[in-house]
C-alpha cells in the first residue's frame, strides 16, 4: 500500500482531535448505566446517540434493533475497493454504575483530563474505544472515499449485563454473520503505550447466595448468643469458598479447565510485566491468589471465584445492638476453556446449599454470562494487527490473553463461528467498573491512528 | 394499706386511657434517633417534650440539663406522706434507627394498633414503658393527692449509644444519689401477661473493623484471582471470632466471667420458658450458641459476641464485577460479672489486628457501653416487685435476668451505690431495635396499674 491515504487521515484525525473530544464528552455525559433499571431511558439516548452518529459518518442500513431490556444498533459501510473482506467492529455504550460516587475525583459523567489522562465512566469501557473507531472510519471515508474493507458495526447497549438480547439479534439478522473476522477494542493493552493483540477472554458466571436466619432483626441483648445470626453465617460460607492455597474449595470448581500449556507460559512469563509496579499501581501490598501461579496466569489462564459484594444488618453510622436475619452476598466466577458456564454455576450454588448449617434457610441461583473464548495466536490477522499497532505507537506490540469477558466474543463463535481480534486500546489499571475509570490521552489519539493501519493491513491480505 | 386509694387510680387510669395513648403517640411520631447526627434536633423535641410533660402533671425542679450531645431531664415529686422513701425512675426518649423501613407493616413513628398490639418505634423501647411511670404518678395525684415514695425522674436521650453524657450528669447532680432504690422499665417481662422482676443485665462493648485491600474497587476480570478481595478477607475474619462449639474464639474473652451458679441455673431451667414457642416467635429453624448452655442461659448468663452489621463492595441491584477494596463489620460483645469491657474490646481488636493477612490493611476498635450488673435477688424490693406485679396482672410474676444492657444502672451503681429494680413492661419479642417494634395493649394498660402497686408496696415498707 501508498503511505499517502494513511499519511492523510493521520492529518485529518490531528485536525479533528477537539472535535472527538466533544464527542466522547456528549456520549460519556450520557449516564447509559445498563443494569440500574432507573436509567434505561439513558440507556436509550446513548444507542440512539451512536445511531445517529453513524449516520452521520456516512453507514448505511442503520437500524435500532429493539430488545426486551435496552435495544442495539447495527449498521454497515461498503469498501470503494470492490472485493474488500469485511470486518465487524463490536463494540457496547452501556457502562458500569458509579458508586461509590464519592471516590470519583470528578463527575463521573464528564469527562475531565488531568495527568495526560481522560477521566470518566466509560472513557475506555467501552464508549472511548468505540468511538476510536468511528474515528479511523470518518477520517478514511474524508481522506479516502471510505476504509479499504467493508464494515459492519454491532452496538451492543447490554454488555455490562451480560449481554442477555444478543442471540435473538444474531438469530434474527443472519447478515452479521457474513464476515470475515470481528474486531473488538474493550480490554486493556500492556500499560500505557505498551501495545498488544489479545487472543483470549475468559468466561464468566455469576451468582447470589442469601442467608434467611430470622424474621426481621432482633435485639443482641435479648437474642444474641442463642439464634442464628445471618451475617456471621455467610461469612463463614463466604470464607469456606477458598481453601488455604487460594484454590476454589467448590468441588468440581476445576473440572473441564484446560491445563496450561507451558510453551504458553513461557511466552507470559516473557512479557514486560512487573508484578510490584502493577500492584503498586492498584494500592496492594502484595499479590494473593491460587498457589503455583505467577499474577498474569492468575488473571489470564487460571478460572477465579470473586466476592464482589456482601450486606448483611446494620451498615449505617453509629451502633445498631441486632442480630441480622439476612445477608447477601455476590459472587462471580471467571472461566477458562473448556468449563461449562452452566456446570460452574450449578456446583458453586451447590456448595453453596450443601455448606450450609441446618440453623438457617437459603437460596443460592446463578446466572451465565459467557464461556471462555478464544481465537488461535496463528490466526493471519494477529500479525497484521500487531504491526499496526506497533507502527502507530512507536513500540513493540506483544501477544496478551485478557482477564474480561465480552460475552457478544462468545456469542459471534458459537452462532458463526467468527474468530476475534481483540485490539484492546485501554490500560491495565484503568478503573475499569470502579471509580476515576481513564483513558491515556495517547491512547485516545493514537488508537484511530492505529485503526486506519489495520484497515489497510487487513484490506491488503485477509482474503 | 386501704384498697380505695389503689381502687381510685385504677378507675383514673381506665377513664384517661385514650388521653394515654394520645400522648405515646406524640412521643412517638418524634424520630429522636440518637445515633444519627441528622435527628439532633428530634432528639431534643423529645426531651423538651418529655419536660413538659412532668411540668404539666406536677413535678417540681423540672430541669433540661446540656450535655456535648443530647440533653436529658431530671425532675421530682414530693410524697404527701412524711418520711417516704424516695425512688429514682430512670427511662429515655431516643430510640433505634427504624432502618430497613420497607419491613415496617406500618409508619416506624406512627402508634398502630393491629391484634392486641401497639406497633412504633419505641413504644415499648422505652417511650411507653416510661410514660406508664408517669401515667401511675398522675393518677395517684389525681385521686390521692401524690403518690407514697418520693420521685426522682432521669430522663436520658443517649441511652441508645451507651449514655456517654451520664458520667458527667451523676457527677454534676449529686442529689440524685440520695435516694433508697433505682426503678427502670425498659426491659421485658417472660412473654405477654407474664409478669417478672429482672435482677441482671449483661454489659455491652462495640468494635468495628474495617479491612483495607486496594486504593478502590478494580475489575474482578482484570484483576480477579490475583489481588487481595477485602470482602473475602473480611468474611474470614468473621468466621474466625467463633469456633465449631459456637464458643467465642478470641484468646481471653472469658478470662474474668463468673461461673454459672447451680442454684441460679436451676431455677432458669424451672422457668416456664418454651425455646419452640420463642423459637417460631422470631421466625427461627433452630436455636444455635455456646454448647452446653440452654438459650436462657446464653442470653443471659454467658457472654456473646455478635455481628451486628457487614458491608462491602457492589449492594445494589444487578451485578458488578468488582473486587471490593474495603470491607466494614460491625460487632457488640454482651458481657457478664466479673469482665471489664475496656479489656474485652481490646482482646477483640488484638485478635482481628492479629489474625489479618500480610496482603492488606486493617483498623479496628471498641467503644464501651457498660459492664454488666445484678442486684441481689434477695433485695427487698424484688418481693414487694413481683407482688405488685402478680396482683396488676392476676398471674405469678417470675424473677428472672435480661441479656440487655442499660448502661445507666451501672453507672448509677457505680456512682451512688444504688440497687436497680428492673420492672420490665415489654415483651421478648417484641421487636425492639428492629422493625415492628411493639407493646401488648394489655401491659399499656396494667403497665401502670402494676406500678401504683409498687409505690404503695414500696412506700409501706422500704424504709
Amino acid at each position: 500500500m501508498s503511505d499517502q491515504p494513511v499519511r492523510a487521515a493521520f492529518d485529518w484525525l490531528q485536525a479533528h482531535e477537539q472535535q472527538d473530544r466533544d464527542r466522547l464528552a456528549k456520549l460519556v455525559a450520557i449516564p447509559s448505566v445498563s443494569s440500574d433499571p432507573a436509567s434505561a431511558e439513558a440507556v436509550r439516548e446513548a444507542v440512539e446517540w451512536v445511531a445517529a452518529e453513524l449516520r452521520r459518518i456516512g453507514f448505511a442500513d442503520v437500524t435500532v434493533y429493539e430488545t426486551p431490556l435496552h435495544p442495539a444498533v447495527t449498521a454497515r459501510l461498503a469498501s470503494p475497493i470492490a472485493g474488500a473482506p469485511t470486518v465487524l467492529v463490536y463494540g457496547h455504550v452501556d457502562v458500569q454504575p458509579v458508586e461509590p460516587v464519592a471516590e470519583w475525583a470528578s463527575p463521573p459523567f464528564t469527562v475531565t483530563e488531568r495527568d495526560a489522562k481522560l477521566f470518566g465512566r466509560g472513557v475506555t469501557d467501552d464508549k472511548g474505544q468505540l468511538l476510536m473507531h468511528l474515528r479511523s472510519v470518518e477520517a478514511l471515508l474524508a481522506t479516502a472515499g471510505g476504509p479499504p474493507v467493508n464494515l459492519v458495526v454491532l452496538v451492543d447497549a447490554e454488555e455490562e449485563i451480560g449481554s442477555p438480547s444478543l442471540p435473538a439479534l444474531l438469530a434474527d439478522n443472519p447478515w452479521l454473520g457474513e464476515v470475515d473476522l470481528v474486531v473488538v477494542s474493550d480490554s486493556p493493552m500492556l500499560g500505557i503505550n505498551m501495545p498488544a493483540v489479545g487472543y483470549s477472554l475468559r468466561g464468566l458466571v455469576y451468582a447470589e447466595v442469601t442467608v434467611s436466619a430470622l424474621a426481621g432483626d432482633l435485639h443482641s441483648g435479648q437474642f444474641g448468643g442463642a439464634v442464628p445470626n445471618a451475617a456471621a453465617v455467610l461469612a463463614e460460607l463466604v470464607a469456606g469458598l477458598h481453601d488455604a492455597d487460594g484454590r476454589v474449595a467448590v468441588e468440581g470448581f476445576y473440572d473441564d479447565a484446560a491445563a496450561a500449556d507451558d510453551a504458553e507460559r513461557a511466552m507470559l512469563a516473557d512479557l514486560p510485566f512487573d508484578e510490584r509496579t502493577w500492584l503498586d499501581g492498584i494500592g496492594a501490598r502484595c499479590g494473593t491468589g491460587e498457589a503455583g501461579y505467577s499474577a498474569l496466569e492468575r488473571t489470564w489462564i487460571r478460572p477465579t471465584l470473586e466476592v464482589n459484594g456482601i450486606v448483611s444488618g446494620h451498615t449505617g453510622p453509629g451502633p445498631k445492638t441486632i442480630v441480622p436475619a439476612r445477608a447477601t452476598a455476590k459472587l462471580s466466577m471467571r472461566l477458562i476453556a473448556d468449563q461449562d458456564p452452566h456446570r460452574v454455576g450449578q456446583r458453586v450454588v451447590d456448595h453453596l446449599m450443601g455448606s450450609a448449617p441446618e440453623s438457617v434457610d437459603i437460596t443460592a441461583d446463578y446466572a451465565v454470562s459467557s464461556r471462555a473464548v478464544s481465537t488461535p495466536r496463528d490466526h493471519p490477522s494477529t500479525a497484521v494487527a500487531a504491526e499496526a499497532l506497533a507502527a502507530a505507537f512507536g513500540r513493540t506490540a506483544y501477544l496478551i490473553r485478557d482477564g474480561g469477558t465480552i460475552p457478544a466474543v462468545a456469542l459471534l463463535q458459537s452462532a458463526f463461528g467468527l474468530d476475534t481480534l481483540l485490539l484492546g486500546l485501554g490500560c491495565p489499571d484503568e478503573n475499569k467498573h470502579a471509580p476515576n475509570e481513564w483513558l491515556p490521552l495517547d491512547h485516545f489519539r493514537l488508537g484511530p491512528r492505529a485503526l486506519v493501519l489495520l484497515w489497510h493491513g487487513l484490506g491488503g491480505g485477509l482474503r
